[in-house]
């Protein structure tokens, strides 16, 4: 297996509150050369942290093993309380491919986790979305049904609830990680100068009102190789003309992938010939590779 | 100096028709490991060949030094014979900025490859463009008026027309290296859906036509931060529907700074508060590179 592949890897841990074991579970992820934290949050009500790290595949394979050795030395899901559904301490591992990554590549890299953390750390693993062994099991949310308490007494009579790797019973304090595997998702509004929701309400199924005689249209774009970010832009700008209505901005939460960005330029320029290594730098990247 | 920034490097050398001088010219460049070549064209007419290359600044700089040195090897300019005016063997060395690089970085690297040039190699050398001493020597056709034969000659009576480092006498077989800094030119078309020059003609100053009913405005973007390839295809875009004409396409000549594909993406989509560390492989790699 390749490991050379830069991927994002965004895992959620159960733990919000302790900023000493969020800490604890940062460091051991920095502490692999090449793995880097590009974010953290932690929500108290959920009692629930994100790290966003990225890096070859190698490194970021190496972190996610560590992170899960010390979810399991620090978190007790036994004591653990908060709004947001949970099965495990390190309860959900998505691997996300960036540039020229394929997804095959994540998913291989979920099942080395999978198969790394129950042997060497002892926690059980399930696989979701791209990763998944079965389709019951691509969606999250059924594979954490009934959560840490429930996953675990379900699994002593339905077989069909045991872990993919691992168990079969859940770890008593730590339960199981759901890796996985899943395309970048990119958060983004589109700002459309009126005031007139109702108009906004037909152009988009997910709103948001702001201030300043604005409406939102918020989405996820969950492949924006299927769905790329211009061709959302000038629907909504097309249908808002339609009704006599401007886009007044777009606008960005959090990252996006450079492939991405070169799908709208060369989109909206209507560089219909234009390729990834028609940029410069990408051209000496890969060739330094090489 | 720090050498660690990405730079461009362009050389013209005064030989098209010797493959075999031209490969060893090359293969001196590639024999500095960071210093990657991305074009070669030579043409007959001219007598001239074109090296496109990149790397971090130090690199970039090594193979530049020995360039000079099988240049001057390799090519008489007293036999030399083409189209294209030139004054040296190595006649032209510009260095281009790439990413975050500033000009006055590749300003400092031409001074530097000219001392050098100078010291260990024995080509005098001129300096043009934003690496210019004097404000007669920024266009690169005031230096090399006369060429080598003229310019040598000019010399001897004329002190202001003496090299900016070593000589005063050219080199007699290798002339003098006209080194600079300039910003990455942007080669860029916009084909308009109407067959009436005309009308194309008021729309931009430069033109060429082609086949199947469409006209092409043809640029050279000489700044893209300054005048921004969408702002350009916006403004032609927008003279264009003044007239009834639509933009059928754009098409990008060579290779595109990544710079310039993050502005076109940002400004098309209006995202004003787009930034390159929102991409989230920049920020990867400026982690990483720290």
């Amino acid at each position: 297996m390749n490991r050379n592949l830069l991927v994002e890897c965004v895992p959620n841990f159960s733990e919000g509150r302790s900023r000493e074991v969020v800490d604890a579970i940062e460091s051991a992820i920095c502490s692999v050369a090449g793995s880097v934290v590009l974010h953290r949050t932690s929500d108290l009500d959920h009692n629930r942290s994100v790290i966003t790290y990225a890096g070859l595949g190698n490194s970021v394979l190496e972190s996610a093993v560590l992170a899960a050795r010390v979810a399991l030395e620090r978190i007790d899901l036994n004591g653990h309380r908060g709004v947001h559904p949970r099965l495990g301490a390190l309860d959900v591992l998505p691997f996300v491919p960036l540039t020229g990554t394929p997804l095959e590549y994540c998913v291989e890299l979920a099942h080395e986790a999978g198969r790394r953390i129950w042997e060497e750390v002892g926690i059980p693993v399930y696989f979701y979305e791209a990763a998944a062994r079965t389709p019951e099991r691509v969606r999250l949310e059924h594979v954490r049904r009934g959560e840490f308490e429930g996953v675990g007494e379900a699994i002593r009579s339905d077989p069909s609830r045991r872990p993919d790797v691992g168990g079969p019973q859940l770890h008593p304090t730590a339960g199981a990680v759901i890796a996985g595997a899943r395309k970048f998702l990119i958060a983004y509004n589109i700002n459309l100068r009126t005031e007139d929701i109702a108009v906004a309400k037909e152009i988009a199924r997910s709103i948001r009102t702001s201030s300043g005689g604005l409406v939102q249209v918020s989405m996820n774009l969950t492949d924006f190789e299927q769905t790329p970010v211009h061709v959302v832009f000038l629907e909504v700008a097309r249908l808002a003309e339609q009704r006599g209505i401007e886009v007044e901005e777009s606008e960005l939460i959090g990252l996006m992938p450079r492939k991405a960005i070169e799908m709208a330029a060369a989109g909206l320029l209507k560089m219909h010939d234009f390729h990834s290594d028609r940029v410069i730098e990408n051209r000496i990247e890969s060739a330094l590779i090489r």
